[in-house]
């Protein structure tokens, strides 16, 4: 088989676990699924049994590069791509498969977001090694989640006739739908979750995008002749201009030869701290806590608080509850979503350090 | 008028204001009325309104006798009276009645808790000043609070015929009434919330010990009969020999010559964190919150924090929300009495830190 890598995603700065997550310490650099480790280091964990370390590749934003390396100590620093400002994913996933092509232009990649959570991570790694191998035949595959619920925060893709072992023609790529077409979705049983994971051979993402981004294919073009010690600094010359396009509508879209692999690995983009609880390991009472907090009739709540303060909960139900050195939010898990509402507030009365 | 002196009760460590109360900064010392000013150093300067401030006595323990004093830097250090153990009000009353004696045995002494909360200060004065008064005449005199519900949770002072303009002669105590009689009491309008302020003579309230608590009169007698410099040794070797008996039963409810001033100022005992938001400054939700907080859809909500944390509130209604640096409470405000619940169970755990 051709040589393997990870391109793991990881610039987001996503402002739904407030106040844990901060400009700084985005959600994939928290360990937001329990124990220690941050979702960052979880998915570099995973990717290694597909990948050797030194074939990972973390694409993340100058800002959090520095926090980034040191969140991953085993990989080489150069590995750590920082993007001088953010473009979406089509440039990230360009850049980082130019680098690749540079070593082997026909290696295979795995592109992985950086926060989410699998639940049955040996089943993760034979749907990375089947999708890889399908990737290695020279298709653009990505991975479908078979839909547990008929959720409308999510794009999908339709499955079509199968063209391997686990592995079908992907129909077409749908947006979010709302509830009665996410409802035909869930009952259809050919839509799946789109996962945000893609897999390719370098040069067949390279060509994809000469085709359907001839601008971003030329910068990339351009970065390739370069010498390696000119990358950085072109790097930071290009990136501003390059256009703000996801690779889902600039590529996926538009390339016929996609391939998805249906998967059911207990995966939860972790998007809230409503399915962070879910998540969570709790109590008899549904709660998950740190273990300096006490409850009296409390029920359903989700507290995360640092360590050795006591947090007292009684009479509440279903109720999150963070505090940190500087803030603490508190409100009901099924209003978990409107966390952005606060930061929307900080940032409207101008608390920045807060951010 | 004879000289008047104030004894204030503050060696309370209640425990329905955790986590702001603490053992070594329990609810007298904190600012639960709202401001920058400890209830304790409010009621000094309410009570410097009838009583020259060299002659305000500060009954409290050993081991608050420090923060006593720091919170009332304008008192001379010798009229902070430190119990070396709890003896309930009597012996406390006792013993600062016999420094007043030592002083001047016919001075009035008005004994007021260290915690309530008065709104109206004028009003207040006033019946200090006429309860002072009848003390004068030789009466023992007690305020008792005009009631505005039928509260069970507090005693009451029966009125009986008018012996002087705005006091009357004091018909019975009666212990804290279930909710029927309560209704009655209401609506009999002659039965008063019993205050817990008494006025008399120093003199008097010796004399009336002597009778109806021989043991803790001759105690008395032996302090006032030594040196003034042996008076603190004096008092830490007799004082865990003395009864544990509260001015009510031992005193109030054997003397028959008891005066009662009723009265209407506003008066709260701040018994829970839900009278402290009655008595707070509420935004247009009715939230009592701190300059930095921020809230979204939230209303009747109590919230404390150090200077300059964000507490964030959404879509929450009636919550308690207290921080301090090593604990937060959250409860409905309806549930406020069970903090108590809280402090038991940290005892149980042993988070002897925490109390």
């Amino acid at each position: 088989m051709a040589r393997a890598f990870t391109i793991v995603m990881a610039g987001g700065s996503g402002t739904r676990f407030w106040p844990l997550s901060r400009a700084d310490r985005p959600k994939q650099l928290l360990p937001l699924a329990g124990g220690e480790e941050s979702l960052l280091a979880s998915t570099v964990r995973r990717a290694t049994r597909v990948t050797a370390p030194e074939d990972v590749l973390v694409v993340t934003s100058e800002r959090l590069a520095a926090a980034t390396r040191a969140a991953l100590p085993s990989l080489p620093a150069q590995n750590i791509l920082a993007e001088p400002v953010g473009r979406n994913t089509a440039p990230c996933i360009g850049w980082a498969s130019s680098r690749v092509a540079r070593i082997d232009p026909d290696a295979v990649c795995a592109v992985l977001p950086a926060d989410h959570h699998i639940a049955d991570e040996d089943g993760y790694a034979e749907v990375l090694a089947r999708a890889l191998d399908a990737a290695a035949q020279g298709d653009i595959v990505t991975v479908g989640i078979r839909p547990s619920r008929p959720e409308t925060g999510y794009g999908y893709v339709e499955m079509g006739e199968a063209i391997g072992e686990g592995v079908h023609r992907a129909r077409r790529f749908v947006e979010k739908p709302n509830r009665q077409r996410a409802e035909q979705f869930l009952a259809a049983g050919t839509f799946l979750w789109n996962s945000g994971m893609f897999f390719f051979r370098a040069g067949t993402m390279l060509d994809a995008i000469r085709t359907h981004l001839p601008g971003l294919g030329q910068t990339l073009d351009r970065l390739l002749a370069a010498a390696p010690e000119d990358e950085a600094e072109m790097v930071r010359e290009v990136y501003p201009g390059l256009p703000d396009v996801s690779i889902d509508h600039g590529v996926m879209e538009k390339v016929s030869d996609v391939a998805v692999v249906p998967a059911d690995f207990g995966w939860s983009d972790l998007g809230s701290f409503a399915s962070a609880w879910e998540l969570a390991a709790r109590d008899s009472d549904d709660n998950s806590l740190p273990l300096s907090a006490l409850t009296i009739d409390a029920s359903g709540c989700f507290v995360r608080a640092p360590a050795g303060k006591v947090v007292a909960l009684v009479g509440v139900t279903d109720l999150v509850v963070v505090d940190t050195e500087d803030a603490i939010l508190v409100l009901p898990r099924d209003r978990a979503q409107d966390v952005k509402k606060v930061v929307a507030a900080l940032q409207r009365r101008g608390d920045e350090e807060l951010l």
